[in-house]
């Protein structure tokens, strides 16, 4: 693996733009002091650099640029399309996105059309100005593209053309297309390409998700097309990256449903991610976990932290101690640089409270302090864990068709109960993995070669081409284990759900089928296979499988389906294949996964969360592994050593570094 | 009464059009092979029979109607007018209805401006078609007309002006108008017709439930149109019926507002329903009993449940015996035949989870099973059960006006506590009448004779023209008895509160008189009439009655409102009234009504819920009893026989059949 | 103190433009033997007035004023202005307000731009004619203007025109307005003033602040050009007012946002206002004692209730004995005048369920009988408490400014809790006075002059002018006390976060400074200051508080900021700085209080709520005290008499009247 950078870096985002008084040289003493060795600058202020039409004013950045090329600071350039400026939504009222909820007004960031010709116009040349710009600075060693880019639910005509036409080369005709996604039903089938209705309108969901899809698709293209601009200006050694960012639920929560990360992946050399998360008392670890493994996905390879939490979101104000813990996880996770959002608080607007290192009175305190050891610390340790990779033998498959699928079929109807989503599904399994530290990796359903795994796991894989349903079997047969959970291959990839005994093509893989399923009342776990937590009972959703060859591991005490299996283990071919056909909580899944993992042929490190344990290969071929204390109280480490209160432990070879 | 057919029908909805595979003649096999005798077909696809405008295409209803006779299957041809092809929404885009929310998208059903010419035009062209087609074939026996019919919330430009002619003709001049709609309130009164603002801006609810009120008629003038179409193609024998069905709380819960059923059941020579209903654990059969006594009512006949579950979304599916119950259940109401929404279970687009008989699988499964099942039992019983009629001595009175008044002026405001609605309260008696196996008919407000019973039932009859509260004084003093609650009489048909003593025209007939009411706080119910369950309290509301003749039953423990009756009873004429001033739990009700409903001159079986008692006099004057087990325990029939958990007996003078 | 009349006021509303029969002899005849001497009449029926436009007939104003004359009644006419006719709206289509939620429809009042010159216009003429009515009456004592103004949110092209040319009367150059307004943050920076984006989209909360600013200037110039035209009219004696309101949460909460009250009392010679309130077993007197401090602050006087409840909203419905606690309670805290909303309960539309004195029979029932017995007590007490004046020691200021900011910046963000806004903080402090009977006057911002006070309290003053934050300084430095809260002096009055130490131009004030806050969690408090109650702990907000001269009374245990303090005390010059830097509970700011004000030269007076005590000075200098028990329980006085439930007792220097 090719390194990023020669150091690990440590940043922030750096907007002298929003500065209500002037002290460039101060920050920039400041950051250096503290061991920050990285700034992200550029990618927010279109309307700075070119506040009227054509009149460009590039003065800050270049003595931004120039100043941290003085104290020895590094730069990621970010391209400023992400918000546009006044004259430009002014002259063009239709650049506003037209969305599901209707036209959008100027204002926000990421509100504008995508497919909007004068909006790539101006794009190209705004992002030659800045390129122009930062190829004259040797501080300069990488760009951003855009930033977090979505298709910001875009449904102008023009975008619904290109829909059009994305059909017609995929479908051909209308009855091809009226057939594979059920037009029929509510006499919504076609009679012309002409009658393609308003994609807002439509109550099918192979319809609605295809459109989804192909909104997705317009982010990929996109930042591919900026990518190839940004190229024209790049210097050998220098990286184009691109801040991928996660669903959000008030923090990073799950896989991110409106881009295909992997498709998106092809237009950076080097993935970076924005990782934000609960603090203080809430702090756990699992999303830097998780938001690590998507990042790393991205590329297969180690990435950037662009944007994580400094001060955060105010009711996430780190404990003394957790900005340095987090810091470390992030490495820990293969993050190669860890980058906050932001240097400074802002003083106006809306993000004034999303507070950065330094708080709205500028000065140095305890945050930049905590800072500071964690630059010394970075730096100490760069040489030893610059380079490092992970070597995972498990994979968690994330799906974003069925993440969408799970929107238009959820799991939650006719207001039984709060809704869950795709997303509460991965995290249920990749948090219990993360709670007995079972490292994972994340792969997407593009893929189909799971050779170099022992352990595949499928979360409600619910939209699923044959192709990958095929892939699965293979890997079983040759040995792989897998273990997938309800409503996995229900349907194919325009949510058609499959017309044969489910699950699809994998019925003789699980050694299992079923025609029904419902909602769990009353349905309390049972198992002799392995102890579980006092009232663990399913919710959601369970299934009535029908075991053909396989052995049920739990069942269910139910009034109407007593003895039907929520869990159940085949063996096919060489491998096994695990079954969760109901859902339960999280406990009782920890109580599965550590009977099961080690029969699957994963290995228990017997440490268990709060004590986070994290492992990494150096370049040295040595054996790294993070103790990470996720936990008020000190706890002790396998060896005996106390880990304080919020505190991390390092060894190289089993030697603390 | 005439019977509806030569049997018990059995049946389901079935849609050749949405079948990802051909295997028409299996489905009728399998159709056949389980008893069922019947299939509701065409009503949905208009788009497939004519895929482009003036284009037809109904080889598949000919050959669906000719396979289904070779079957021996009987058919109901619906027409296909509640779901537009997407050429017509195109050519007509204001064909879409503008609602209080704006214009609807294309892509759902019953979307469309029922006003619209182009609309109706287009509808008279492919219902000759589909009738045309149907006409060839002996197997049809009847029609449905469009599906589960309402306004859609028109309120075009067009409807508008439709409503102004109404009002015109309804009140001729502004003046009375004015005075009647109280239109001087917050200067909203005319000074000329031109002056009528859009009604979805209104703020009175007399001219926003009379636009509601007018909406409901464009129903019955759109479904008395389509009746008069499909006549001409009517053979002797054949029915015309619809689907009425409830309103909607994730199933058939209360009254219809939308439609006045009694005014449009003229359009149908049978009644017809849809009652979807919780299922498995959530069971309890009062939708089937309630929605039953409203489609008994609409024709004053038997009817045809032309919907029901059969795996149902997928929270209700049945338990084993559930689906018999539910079947007999729906029988022993006067259903004359029980179809299921659907055969097949579809696999795109919006209704994918609400299953039919069969799975996505498409294969016999235990569902399909149970259904062969209750094809025999049908058939055996059919020469039994076939034509029984029902002889209720209790009536319980439907006001939609009130329906619309309580939406205006619901017992809830100020945030006080989650909403109730007039449904609430009619299903509260209603329901308490279940649970004590007392049988009801269903009456509309627009009838006043009510000689045929001995108890009339008014829950919230709000919106009461004087004509109605006379008739319920006359039947009272002729020796009537009548419960009613609060809110009774409160306002004329209009919404205009009258302005003499509540209850306008009744206070004699109750022996009491209210000027104040509030909502109970800390109100206990105290009685020495009935022993009442611990901490029986009042709920939702309180009128501070005054009794002049009438006895007090029931009274309130209250800080300041001490000793006012939440119940009384008067002896008026020869009949007596009780009036129900206060709400309060449904087990406080029962507990009244099992002591107050004999003293009224109700029988009580004796037997309560669980087993539900239904009762019917066969053709020959036998008289049936259907007991009903709605409980997974077995229990003891009165003469000591066990029915089993979910299970049915029926008797036929006393002998089981 | 000028009187605002020659004796108190008792009243109500009366609309004979309502009412479904003719009875006005009735109704006065009624009014007049209750003891009422006042009803206020024509402002809400302007379509009454002139049913089509330019023709007039206001015989019904005449009749209504004549009579009222022989019945001896005073009357305030009202400026029909607050509901147009539907002619007006016909006619000009674009006078409705168009809002953030788009245009609205007609039929609602208060829905217009108050900004469009066709609404002014037609304003005048119907002034015009309404005064020229009212100048030939003798018995007309005073002229509301409109009624309960608002901006209605208007955001029309041609208000957002005018709010282009009040900014650019401001900042004068884009350049000035982008910097205090932070635009260059998501690259809204202004290239000219023509790029000043629709205020609807915007996210910065410094422009959204100041176009709600200049909403509530509309108002004031709305009132102040409604004065200049009654003026015209007015005789000497005659007032005008206006019924200023509250923030509404079912009830009169808050401060009202939409309305500089202060600016805007400059438009009338008597201040009036509109209270409603929870009744019945949920009355506090909280809300007529906080109304009542607002009401006071607007002209520095006593005012008039213009409008309060009768029987109220049906969930109030006052139990015996409440109205007339309500009226000497609304006396006692200096409204010279209390008029019921309203004298008849109406018969459509949407306010009949808010009745009035008469139910909708219209005929006399408890609730009349009740008013009678105050209408005697009134005009027993009038002579003794006419003119009397309140002399309160303590001061809360009110700022809108910091009302709007806290909704853009809101203590709780990301989910966290149920939102708290900056009413809720005012009425915290507000209610704990109440409780432990200290009056207070309520102040606005634009005040820098606190030198008639011992204590001024300043709750979550947050966008605060530094001219402001100089003269508290100065205040606390000359031997003023003050209070202040968490987020005080945070930002400037364009929502421009301080960006020195804060709180800003307070640090040595308080003797403290923070750079950090954050959401509380288990943070409980601790205190050898004073015993608090059991479980207090810190709620909503609380910043990390480093004490320099202050000295911590209570302070907080909390796993990672231990020992913070929550509340401090500063000397400071002559005076003394207390600091509540974190929020909590009521019973614990009671108890922090009930030690605290003897503290800083606020003597309790030893009684606490329920039983309430208010005092005034007599117009002869003698000692009001009014002795309200807001409790359904007798309790005794202090000087043994027994108050009965929910009765009153007064004394003039310590002997009953």
């Amino acid at each position: 693996m090719e390194n990023i950078t020669d150091k690990l870096l440590y940043g922030a985002a750096y907007y002298p733009e929003y500065m209500p008084v002037e002290r460039m040289e101060e920050d920039m003493r400041l950051l250096r002091d503290a061991g920050f060795n990285l700034i992200r600058v550029a990618e927010s202020t279109w309307s700075t650099w070119e506040p009227r039409e054509g009149e460009f004013d590039l003065s800050l950045l270049h003595r931004t640029l120039e100043t941290a090329g003085r104290y020895g600071l590094r730069v990621i350039v970010g391209t400023p399309t992400y918000a546009i400026p006044p004259w430009l939504a002014r002259k063009y009222p239709d650049i506003m996105s037209e969305t599901h909820a209707g036209p959008l007004r100027y204002g926000c960031r990421q509100s504008f059309d995508l497919t909007h010709p004068a909006y790539r116009r101006h794009c190209e040349i705004i992002i030659r100005k800045v390129c122009e710009a930062a190829a004259q600075y040797d501080c300069v060693i990488g760009y951003q593209l855009d930033n977090e880019t979505k298709p910001y639910d875009t449904c102008s005509a023009r975008a619904q053309a290109l829909f059009k036409k994305y059909l017609r080369q995929k479908f051909r005709t209308v009855e091809r297309l009226n057939r594979e996604f059920g037009f029929a039903y509510w006499s919504n089938a076609l009679g012309s390409w002409d009658d393609l209705p308003d994609v807002r309108g439509t109550i099918n969901a192979s319809y609605g998700a295809e459109y989804q899809a192909f909104q997705r698709s317009l982010v990929t293209d996109f930042l591919l097309w900026q990518r190839s601009l940004v190229e024209e200006y790049l210097r050998p050694g220098q990286f184009i990256t691109h801040n991928f960012d996660y669903q959000w639920r008030g923090w990073s929560f799950g896989p991110q449903p409106d881009v295909d990360q992997d498709a998106a992946g092809q237009a950076v050399t080097v993935a970076g991610c924005d990782i934000y998360h609960p603090g203080g008392g809430k702090l756990t670890g699992a999303e830097i976990a998780f938001g690590g493994a998507v990042a790393r996905g991205i590329k297969k390879q180690n990435y950037l932290v662009l944007e994580t939490q400094a001060q955060g979101n105010f009711g996430y104000l780190p404990y003394p101690g957790q900005l340095k813990l987090q810091a470390l996880s992030h490495v820990a996770c293969g993050a190669q640089g860890v980058e906050y959002w932001h240097w400074h608080s802002i003083h106006n607007a809306l993000e004034s409270y999303w507070k950065g290192v330094l708080s709205h009175d500028l000065q140095p305190n305890d945050i930049y302090r905590e800072c500071a050891d964690i630059g010394r610390t970075l730096a100490r340790l760069s040489p030893k864990l610059l380079g490092m990779r992970k070597e995972n033998r498990v994979a968690v498959m994330i799906s974003t068709r069925s993440q969408a699928a799970l929107e238009w079929f959820p799991t939650c109807q006719a207001g039984f109960r709060p809704d869950k989503t795709y997303a509460d599904y991965v995290r249920w399994l990749c948090d219990s993995l993360y709670r007995l530290n079972v490292e994972y990796d994340i792969l997407w359903d593009s893929q189909t070669d799971f050779s170099g795994y022992s352990l595949l796991i499928l979360p409600t894989l619910y939209a699923a081409p044959e192709k990958l349903l095929r892939a699965v079997g293979k890997f079983v047969r040759e040995g792989g284990n897998v273990i997938a959970t309800f409503r996995t291959g229900f349907a194919n990839e325009h949510l058609k759900i499959y017309s044969d005994a489910q699950p699809h093509l994998l019925t003789r893989v699980f050694g299992l089928t079923y025609d029904r399923f419902t909602v769990p009342e009353d349905a309390a776990l049972a198992s002799d296979y392995v102890p579980l937590p006092e009232g663990a009972h399913a919710t959601d959703w369970m299934e009535l499988v029908t075991p053909v060859t396989a052995r049920p591991l739990v069942t269910l005490r139910h009034p109407a389906w007593d003895g039907t299996p929520a869990v159940t283990l085949n063996r096919y071919g060489r491998g096994k294949a695990v079954y969760l056909s109901a859902c339960f909580g999280p406990e009782a899944l920890d109580a599965l996964l550590r009977r099961l993992l080690p029969e699957l042929n994963i290995r228990l490190p017997g440490i268990e969360y709060p004590l986070v344990l994290r492992r990494a290969v150096s370049p040295t071929g040595a054996t790294l592994v993070f103790f990470l204390n996720y936990s008020p109280r000190s706890v002790k480490g396998p060896d005996g050593t106390l880990i304080p209160p919020w505190g991390v432990r390092i060894t190289e070879n089993g030697k603390e570094i």
